[in-house]
């Protein structure tokens, strides 16, 4: 091989593949090449290979440091970043009415661009290179995701509340961020987003599957998030919501089913037989008290699960670290039973699985040759991770955000040494501010007037 | 007032006093003298006592940042950041009979040293102030924090295991830590501290009891920690550990029993009625499998409850923003109410109610003229923080350690900027890793020889 072809040199680093067999290397390297994973390996491999010839474009002495896959974020809303804190400890529905749904109606799209720019910020700097959003004026998320360079899973959220023509609005809308997808986006992808089954009819929900099946890509969806939702479906359909997407045939091995967190056995049944992919929100299920996700049952029947934050007004932040934390202290306590979700899970939910679970295991997730780089680089020498006794459960149940140095994106370095290298993240921020400021002094929501003078 | 009096000035922050009244400054200042807060107040009261004529020593401009009380972590064992990730994901009767107390009774006095001196690093670095510890070697933890300026509360933890033989040795150990400690301490406080009822006789709960009377001293202890624990007495006394104790006349308002999960009806009201207070450690209970703590009843029958990080080695870090963050969700998750544990609530358990259960309420845990000078200033221009809508929910919500800036304890400033004024962390982190390394290839540790790998 040529030493002026590579792109990207990172040696000495502790590497964790999260490949099938979870092989790590003790001293390793991984060559970047384009995009892509060129090569990798034990030092020893490296030295043998390419002695003292090669040449590259940017070395990485990761000595002492972890190398991982970048996270994969399964089921966000990025734009309400903004909304960050808004409105906390309140029981869903005031927080829903009275907060959340006055002032994301006002939103514009140039709102949306700079909340999708906050949040791809604070993702990179938790070492997160995908992230699968479900929101509207996505032809602004992602660009700015296409601007930042990053792995953005973007889907216009579709409600249409059984009414025809708005169903109709909504048909037309997705179809329209597709087109404009197809065209605009080179890092980012597309997945149909049907919102519920609550706010959606099953009419909508088979367009959607239509519409994915035709194009070839994945559905998201939010369900059996919280008891209400279950019952409604009880009394409307006189069946849990899962039962009821298999009767119309919805389920299939392309739906990412976002919380399931009201099911019963036959539920876990039915995902399982059906391969539905989830994505586990467990921050956004406890903050919003909607209640405890039935992880071991699921993992036992073999369900794909993936991680996701959820949006920062229920969170609240994007953190990939704190939420793999979490799920793995949450399923270990209400179990009773220390040896349930440990750090290797836990990180693969993190990584492998949001691959998976969002159809782009041959793409990202893990680090192998052949694939895209997309990872990050942990550094183990902060007080609050050492002594660095073992690589997985430092990660899991150590480090914060901070700990995260240097974090690459389809083989371009976007945070290196914690510097952010493709936004300039300060006029994201004085941006957002305003945002969010001018829409709270709005005459019509004044429930914020009293939230307004920490901001000012 | 003379000006030249003044040593640190700390204007234009937002000052959360977590006082009684969770009185707020949106523009504030805190003047601190020797080890004191002299005064505090909104910036106008400021400008109109001192005007242009104060003269300080040191002068934090803390515009844009947030002002609270220091942490006061209720409950750990500090010298055990050394065996941080050494053993996780498993049983609790694996994890302390074949790793845990092998190695532990190894630590030499020096160990502990060490071992304290890297907790109250990291302490430092996520604004805990205050911090109470059960351990061995107490000379020598006291002499860290004395060192460093912490403000550690320290208990000699006692084991008799029945045997009077035993006690008669823990009873002269412990006097020997009162001795050294009346003669040393300076910042430091004591706790005397026996470890269990299932490790310690009643006999040497009653002579503990007496001796921290006699010394007006509080008392710690793990309690209702486990089922097992819970199951043990029920065989043994018949009753619960918590009746058991009521029964024997052990509980009483100067005890902090750690852990209480494992809790019936009456204990709660025994809890209630003694006037006991509690530490809560989510983090430990969870990750251990120990069980859910039952925090809304015992709230609701007004228990101070004060909050611990327990030992890195079950945590694995020492962070009280995580800390609180964790209490909050998984109250509120498991009650499936959102309005459980507000972030109020939570910083006020991570705060004041640690200083009440210490009995450090008129000297700590709040913000107030007159208190000494115990506090954290964090930084709220962050992307992980962004937009700042509400201060109490950014700290209980959105930071992780790295937003602490600048730490002050008893006056002194021990971290300012992320930088650590009173130790060189780097040579802590070097001799940890020392001391470690060489204790886990001790010939009859053998369970250590495939761990060394990543540590070496």
């Amino acid at each position: 091989m040529a030493s002026s072809e590579i792109d990207i040199l990172i040696h000495n680093a502790h590497i964790l593949t999260m490949n099938n067999n979870l092989e790590t290397f003790n001293r390793g390297y991984i060559l970047i090449k384009d995009t892509l994973i060129s090569d990798m390996g034990p030092m020893d491999k490296f030295h043998f290979s390419y002695g003292n010839k090669i040449d590259v474009k940017e070395e990485i002495d990761a000595k002492g440091d972890l190398v991982i896959p970048g996270f994969v974020n399964a089921h966000g809303h990025f734009a309400m970043t903004l909304f960050r804190g808004i409105a906390d400890d309140l029981p869903l529905t005031k927080w829903l009415n009275d907060y959340i749904w006055p002032i994301e109606a006002k939103l514009k799209p140039k709102d949306c661009y700079v909340g999708t720019q906050l949040a791809a910020i604070e993702m990179i700097q938790g070492g997160t290179t995908t992230a699968c959003d479900m929101y509207f004026h996505e032809e602004k998320s992602l660009q700015a995701m296409e601007e930042i360079g990053f792995r953005g899973v973007l889907g216009y959220g579709m409600i249409d509340l059984g009414k025809a023509t708005r169903r109709a609005i909504e048909m037309t809308r997705v179809k329209k961020f597709l087109k404009y997808a197809k065209e605009n986006a080179k890092l980012c992808s597309i997945i149909i987003s049907p919102h519920a089954t609550n706010t959606c009819s099953d009419e909508l929900l088979l367009a959607s599957k239509e519409l994915a099946e035709k194009n070839q890509l994945r559905i998201q969806i939010h369900l059996s998030e919280t008891k209400d939702e279950f019952d409604d479906s009880m009394k409307k359909n006189n069946c849990s919501p899962i039962t009821h997407l298999a009767n119309i045939g919805f389920l299939n091995e392309n739906l990412v089913a976002a919380h399931c967190v009201w099911l019963n056995d036959e539920d876990c049944k039915l995902l399982s037989e059906n391969k539905v992919k989830i994505s586990h929100n467990p921050t956004s299920n406890l903050k919003l008290g909607s209640g405890i996700f039935r992880y071991q049952t699921l993992f036992e029947n073999g369900i794909t699960i993936a991680l996701g934050t959820d949006g920062a007004a229920s969170n609240n932040n994007l953190s990939m670290l704190s939420e793999l934390r979490l799920a793995s202290y949450i399923h270990k306590g209400v179990n009773t039973n220390p040896e349930i979700l440990p750090a290797t899970e836990a990180i693969s939910m993190a990584t492998i699985n949001g691959a998976k679970a969002l159809g782009l295991q041959k793409t990202v997730g893990s680090l192998e040759i052949g694939k895209k780089a997309d990872l990050a680089i942990i550094n183990t020498k902060t007080p609050n991770v050492w002594p660095p006794h073992n690589p997985y459960s430092l990660i899991a149940f150590c480090t914060n955000d901070s700990n995260v140095k240097t974090t690459i994106i389809d083989g371009k370095t976007v945070m290196k040494d914690r510097q952010l290298l493709t936004i300039n993240y300060k006029e994201v921020m004085t941006e957002a501010k305003d945002i969010i400021l001018n829409l709270m002094k709005s005459d019509d929501l004044k429930q914020y007037k009293d939230k307004l003078k920490f901001l000012q």
